[in-house]
C-alpha cells in the first residue's frame, strides 16, 4: 500500500459563463481510499457532484461565471496494488468472460477495434494468449510510436496513430486498447494522476482483463506503475475528460502534483510482477 | 397501450464451435411489459443470459457448436407510449441535464459529434433549440440521404453518411444521433423491432433527451412510431448488435415477425404528438 | 489587358543544408506575359530551373544551406483576361471532352471526387448543367463553410472540409475541385498571386472546362478574379507547392505584394461577364 | 527481348448509351515495340484514340450504345527489358533528382504519402538508401499484407491498406509507391498484361526512380517481372482504370491471355538483376 498527496490546479478565462463538468477527483474503489479531500474553487460556487453510468467515475458539473475561474482540488489516497504473477496469467475466452466485460470488447470513438482487426492479427495474432500478449503490444508501440508532444489532438484516434506513429499519452492507450479488443482482450481507458511523470500533468494508461482481473498496463514507460491513482475508467478518452467545457474556454493555468506521503512494506515488484489496482 | 406478438428465427452455419452474444429480446421496463416469451435453440443448449452495464439490455450468450445452428425466440409484449406535445418540450441546457444523460452527449465508434461540429452547426447550429430542432435534423436526413440497401457495411458511420448521402436505418440513426450530440443534445441509439417494416428486419432509430425524457425519432420513416418495440438502448450500433459471432459464422435464414395483437381505446396521435417509450 | 507588378519576399533558416523547389514564378501562356522579372537569391546560389511535367508550371530548385536563408522574386506581368457570356457556357458531356481536360476529371489527393459523389449528386445533380451550376458550386461553399485561418492543415482534403465546415482558400478551392469533377467537369487548382487579397498571401482559386475553354472561380470572393496572376495549375494543391522543402525548415518572413500597373481601356465586366485567364 | 501475344476481351450491358474510356493498349516506348496489333468492337464504332497528357499513356473513348457491348484488342508485342545490377543501384537524392521525376514524389489520391511519412520512416527510415530499400517495402508488404480477392474496393487507398493488411494487385502498388515518396524516392503506378498471371487478369505493380531509370517492383510476387508488359502509367489507379464509364454499366464477360512466342538468347537474370521495361 502507498499514499499519495496530489493536487491540480486549474485556471481559465471565460468570455461567457459556461457550463463545464469535471473529471479530477480520484475513483474511490477496493483498491484506492480517499483519505481526505478538499475543493476549492473561485468565485465560490457550489458544483453538483455525480457518478457516471458505471465504473463509479466522479465527474463535478458548475457554471462557470464570465471572467476568471479557477478550480483546486487536492486528496490523500490509500492504494493497494494486486500484483500477480506473469507467468500464470492467461486471457480468458470470450465464451468464460464476465458479462460486465464485454462492453469493453466493442469499437469506441478513439479505438476502432474493428478497423484495426487486421493489423492486430497481423502482428499480434500468432501470440501466446496469455499476459505476455498484451506486453508484446506495449513493446511495439513503445517500439514504433514517437512520444511527442503536440503530435496529436483531441480528434486522433487509434486508426490514426497506427500509420502515422507519433502522439502522446493517450493516443499510446487507445491504440493498445483497439489492439487488444481486436484480439478479444476487453480493454478499457484509465485516466490518472501519476507519480514522477514530468513534466506533471494528467496522465492515461489503460487495462486489460486477463484472467479474473483487470491489469494495469502503460505502453509510454513513462512512470512506474505503482504511482498509478486512477481518477476514471472509461472506453476511450471520451468518457473521461478533465474538462468538458459546453462553450469556449482558455486555459491559463494547470499545476499537477503527486508526492509519496509514505510506503508499506512491500516489496516493490514492478519488472517481475503483474499490477492491478482495482 | 398497445399489446405485440413478435418472433425472430435466426439460421447459421459455423465451421467451428464459435461464442456468440444475442441482444434480440426485448428490454422490460416502465413503458415495456414482457407478457410472455419463448426461447428455442437448436442444438438445444442453455444460454447464459445477462443484463449490460447500463440501459437493462438483455443478452444472451452461448457456445454455438460446430455445422447448424438455430435461435427462435418469440414474445407477447405491452407497450405504453407516452405521448408529448411537440410545441412544449425544449431542450434542455447542459447545465441542467440529468447526470445520466451527460454520457449519451460524448463522441462514439459511429457518431463522431466532434467531428461532424462544424456540419451540425452550419446546418442547425441556428434553429429553436426545441423539440422542431431534431424534427429539422430527421428531415434534413430524410431528405438528403438516400436509404438504400447494401450502401453501407459494419465499419460506415455518420462521418461517411454525412458525406456519402447512403445508407441504411443503422446509419440513419448514426448521422441523427452525432447532429444531437454535436449541438448538445443527448442522444442514443435503439435497436427494436418494428411493426409493419417491410421487409422484416431488425430496424435502427434513436432518441433525444429533450425536457425531462427522452423522444423517440426515426429519420427513416418508414415505419410508424408507435409500432417500435425496443430491444436495446447504446451509444451506437456496436454497443446493441442484434449476434456478436467471436469467430466465423454464415447467416442462412432470418425470419422475423411483429403482429398487433390489440389495441387500448388511446387515440393514435402520430403525427400531432411527439412519442416516448421510456 | 491589365499589367500588375508582384513581389514575393521568403526568409528561412535551416539547421541543415536542405533541398527546396519553390514555385512562385508567374506561368506564360497566351493570357499572361512576363514584361520583366528579377529573382534574388541569399546567399547567392544558382537555382535549377525547369518547367512541370505539363502546364508550364515554373519550379526553382536551389540546395538552400544550412543558417539564414531568403528568396525574393519580382515581376511586371500583363495579363488578358477572356470575357464570357455566362448564359451561353454549358457544361461539355464527356464525349465531347477535348482529351487533354479528361486527366482533371480524376480524383486525387485532396479532391477525392469519387467519395464525394455522393454529395455532389444530392445538392448539384439536379441542376441545368451549365456555369450556373459551378456558380451555385461556389454560392454553396461560401454560404456553408466558414473561412477561417487555422482550421485546416496540409493534410486537410475536401472529404474532411465537407463535414468540418471552415477552411482556407486551398479547402474551398479543393472542395469545389472535388464536386465539379463529382458531376464530370473537368477542374482544377490554380495557385496565384492576387490583386487585393488582405492580408497579402498566396492563392489559391479553381478553374473548371465549360465550353470549350477553363473558366476561373473563386468560392472565397476575397479577391475581384480579375486581379488574379496565375502561378500555377495542377490537379490540387500537392502539384504547386509554393516551397517543398526535403527536410526541416522554418518560415520566418513572408512578404507580398501586388500593384495595379495599368489598365486597358476594356470595362470592368465583373459580375456579369465569366472570366478565363489561359 | 521476348515477344508476347496478348489479347482482352470485354462485354458489357448499358441501360442507356454512355461515354466509356478505354486504357487497354500497351503504350509504346523505347522498350516496348508493338509489332500487331487488332481492335474489334461491337456493335461497329470508330472510337477517337488519344494520348495521356504525359507517359504517352494510350486512351480510347467511345460512346457505348444502349445494349451489349463488346471490345476486343489483341497486340504481338516485343519487350526489352533492362538488366541492372541491384548492388550498385543507390537512391538519388531529390537535389539530383531529374525534374521530370519530382512529379512522382508527391501524394496522390489512392497514395498519401503525407499520411503515411510516420509510418514510412519508422519501418525504412534508416534502411539504406538504395535498391534494397525498396526491395525492403516489397517484402514488408508481401509479409505483412494478405493477398484476398474483394478485400478491397474502388475507393480502398494505402491509408487503409497499411492498417486493413488486406488487399489486391492495386492496393500492393499503391501502399508501395506511397512509401516510396515518404522516403523521397520518385514512384509511379504501372497498369499491365502480366505473362503467367493467374487467374488472367488485368495486373497493376509500380516503379521506383533509383539511380538514373525507373525500376520495376511488384510486391505481391504473383508474376515474374520479365513477363510485364506495360499498359500505362500514372500517379496511382485514378490515372490508369481500364475502363471508366461516364454512368452505369454491367461487366458481364472479361477474358485475357498473355502468351510468350519467342525469347532471344539472354539469359534471365530474375533473382539476381533488377529489372527496367522503359
Amino acid at each position: 500500500m502507498k499514499t499519495f498527496d496530489l493536487r491540480s490546479q486549474l485556471g481559465y478565462t471565460l468570455s461567457q459563463p459556461t457550463p463545464v463538468i469535471f473529471n479530477i477527483q480520484p475513483v474511490e474503489n477496493n483498491a484506492q481510499k480517499i483519505v481526505g479531500e478538499d475543493l476549492y474553487i473561485k468565485p465560490s460556487l457550489s458544483p453538483e457532484e455525480y457518478r457516471g453510468l458505471f465504473e463509479q467515475n466522479r465527474y463535478l458539473r458548475v457554471n462557470a461565471p464570465e471572467g476568471n475561474f479557477e478550480i483546486s482540488y487536492s486528496a490523500t489516497v490509500e492504494v493497494s496494488y494486486f500484483w500477480g504473477d506473469p507467468n500464470s496469467i492467461r486471457e480468458t475466452p470470450p465464451a468464460e468472460l464476465p458479462a460486465d466485460t464485454l462492453h469493453y470488447l466493442y469499437p469506441s470513438r478513439y479505438c476502432q477495434s474493428d478497423l484495426l482487426f487486421g493489423l492486430a492479427m497481423s502482428e499480434f495474432g500468432d501470440l501466446v494468449p496469455d499476459y505476455s500478449r498484451v506486453t508484446a503490444i506495449c513493446n511495439w508501440i513503445y517500439d514504433k510510436v514517437q512520444y511527442l508532444s503536440g503530435s496529436s489532438n483531441s480528434q486522433t484516434s487509434a486508426y490514426d496513430t497506427a500509420t502515422q506513429r507519433a502522439g502522446v499519452c493517450r493516443d499510446f492507450a487507445h491504440l493498445a486498447i483497439a489492439f487488444c479488443r481486436a484480439l478479444n482482450i476487453p480493454a478499457r481507458f484509465v485516466s490518472a494522476y501519476a507519480y514522477k511523470l514530468q513534466p506533471p500533468d494528467f496522465h492515461a494508461c489503460f487495462e486489460a482483463f486477463l484472467g479474473d482481473r483487470w491489469y494495469l498496463f502503460d505502453a509510454t514507460r513513462l512512470v512506474p506503475l505503482d504511482g498509478i491513482i486512477r481518477i476514471s475508467t472509461g472506453r476511450d478518452a471520451a468518457d473521461v475528460s478533465f474538462a468538458t467545457f459546453f462553450g469556449a474556454a482558455q486555459l491559463n493555468q494547470m499545476n499537477l502534483s503527486v508526492d509519496l506521503v509514505s510506503e508499506s512494506e512491500e516489496k516493490d515488484f514492478r519488472g517481475e510482477r503483474a499490477i492491478a489496482i482495482s
